[in-house]
């Protein structure tokens, strides 16, 4: 499934020996034609790793042949050997795949200002060029994999099409996307102007709604490749739900897998002005700390909610404003409402509704609770 | 020492009850003149508690009597009964001293959106007032503790005249100042707008650049009284001076006490373009969940300093980028620079230098570590 459900690609995923630990490092996804469409969205991190400076110009053409991505090395701020590095690479899968470097983009992910083992790399492309198989998204999917738990994949099928794909990521989750790396791909029969609307409108509400920490990577990149195997070319709004979909599930995936994480929490800002404010609002709830460490706690602590609302510049009124926690309207016109004992949080999602009684537009902001393996998980080894 | 330190003002700090673990959570500092010019910072957040919104209208006079201070109850987010009940407090205040309601400024600290019991607090404002005394600034520095694990005062004497302060706040430390709540008291002679301008110019170095978990309360406040009792009025440089270094002792004291720290950070962000670019990057790094843990974990992550500076608006050149920690400079021209395992960071004052070879100016913000503690303290109950 994964990379692989839509007809027009093959994938690989294996060990080069890049990861100390013998784990599944470098994956490859080649479209096989035959269209090869492609659009791409980055960090918007002004510190670029090199593979996101690389990517950058060769989607500048709107056509991909191949995908190169390795874990274990982000080959960020590692200079212009660092670059040299990605073209190198790039270089490697032209080579072997007898297309042009130009159409090959390169994603990374691991530590930062590390040079990656170009010994082990340069060889790995080889052996993962030798393993192409149309069934082999899944192991690409899991070659990904840095702290991940799991592997994500999602994919939709519609009539006689189909759009499918693979994510990482389960740390520095942030707007402007986060050390995630996805790769969509698709048998339609579009154009890359088309893939890169449909792209842009579905990560505007899905991967950069989901702020798990509020860090942004150096490495974010997301991928959509088209290969037009199907020979049918969709309704473009019919497509654009379908990427959206996709899209959505794996976000989820992303927040349900996040580094330390014992709770989702879906932030829903309604009655906005505007859908900034709305965004502006749910992103300060979001990356409170100390709401944060309340939720972990199961403690419904509204006064966090309202003091982080507070710190907006959003348009509202601080006693119109209502919170609900689980369904359960604990702050009403800016004060006490509902009993606080009432509401329940023993389960994994929670809920949070913040009404800026202040018009009709709303957004929503996943994130998650900030944890003592969080904490963990980021101070006991370098990542 | 603390708020009696200047001659001219009494204090006092008792137990009222407002704590249910019966810890002194009252204080009362008074003016006895001969003058009564005061100036006020308060939150920027704009959901202001009670206290706050009353007190900002006290000062707008310029004059200031008494302060009233609790602990055990913020009266934020309580609606029209919490700003009759501060109202009821600063009348009781002026009742039992003989002065105006209206020159009476009230702080609140605790638990937002839970009314005080007033059945308590206005029976301890007789108490207090009976207890009022020269040598009372220590008792008052100790009544309105929260989480806090000691009291902080500091005193600076000049010929002839005194600036001393006392503080609290142990978390949500944040620009735009934090709860934290300030009194500073001068035996100086001078009027309230000197007295602001020489508060304003210190609380934007100061209070302003210690952000322990970027959090901002509803609670804000930082009073400065002056008696006149010295009979002295000083050049403003010298005041302003004397004012400022009360406010970084009590900062720094502050950050050393932070929920939960085992680290205080002093990000120095050199050689940029504007002062704002300095303060913008050096809150970004300080802001970095990420880096947060990896120096709790002692471990020099330059990169995630280059991610966080990457996300702001700051004039610089990804590859001119420079990080030193703890005097190593592990980043140069945004790439590998000195070896990592030279940086020693056993002791608690961790210190990083961002230069971003932009121009000439520079600021400082202090922040603290991410650890497991802070997120027990901020989690295991409602604060």
């Amino acid at each position: 499934m994964s990379v692989t459900a839509a007809k027009g690609f093959t994938a690989a995923g294996i060990a080069a020996g890049i990861k100390e630990n013998g784990n599944p490092d470098l994956a490859l996804v080649v479209n096989t034609g035959p269209r090869r469409s492609a659009a791409g969205v980055f960090t918007s991190n002004r510190v670029k790793a090199a593979p996101v400076q690389w990517s950058e110009q060769v989607l500048k053409s709107g056509q991909v042949s191949a995908v190169v991505l390795n874990s274990g090395g982000a080959n960020a701020c590692t200079g212009p050997k660092g670059f040299q590095d990605t073209h190198a690479t790039a270089e490697k899968v032209a080579e072997v795949l007898g297309r042009g470097a130009i159409e090959v983009a390169v994603c990374s992910t691991g530590l930062i200002g590390v040079l990656l083992p170009m010994d082990k790399l340069l060889p790995g492309v080889e052996t993962a060029a030798a393993q192409l198989s149309e069934h082999g998204g899944e192991k690409a999917a899991i070659a990904i994999k840095t702290t991940d738990t799991v592997h994500k994949t999602s994919v939709v099928t519609k009539d006689g099409w189909t759009v499918g794909g693979m994510a990482k990521g389960a740390g520095m989750l942030a707007p402007g996307l986060a050390t995630m790396l996805v790769v969509l791909t698709t048998d339609a029969a579009l154009d890359n102007d088309v893939l890169d609307k449909a792209l842009r409108a579905a990560t505007k509400v899905t991967f950069d709604r989901v702020d798990s920490d509020g860090c942004m990577s150096t490495n974010d990149t997301v991928l959509l490749l088209a290969s037009g195997a199907a020979e049918v070319t969709p309704e473009y709004e019919e497509f654009a739900e379908a990427v959206r979909a996709v899209c959505d599930d794996l976000g989820q995936q992303l927040i349900r897998d996040a580094e330390g994480a014992g709770k989702d929490i879906k932030v829903e800002v309604i009655n906005a002005a505007t859908e900034d404010d709305a965004v502006e609002v749910g992103r300060s709830i979001a990356r409170n700390n100390l709401l944060k460490c309340a939720i972990h706690g199961e403690d419904p602590n509204w006064g966090r909610v309202l003091s982080a609302i507070g710190t907006t510049k959003a348009a509202f009124e601080p006693d119109r404003l209502n919170v609900a926690i689980n369904g359960v309207w604990v702050c009403k016109n800016g004060g006490v409402g509902e009993d606080r004992e009432k509401v329940d949080m023993r389960y994994r999602e929670v809920h949070i509704v913040a009404d800026l009684a202040a018009g009709n537009e709303s957004a929503t902001i996943w994130t998650n609770d900030l944890t003592a393996d969080y904490v963990h998980e980021n101070s006991a080894y370098s990542s």
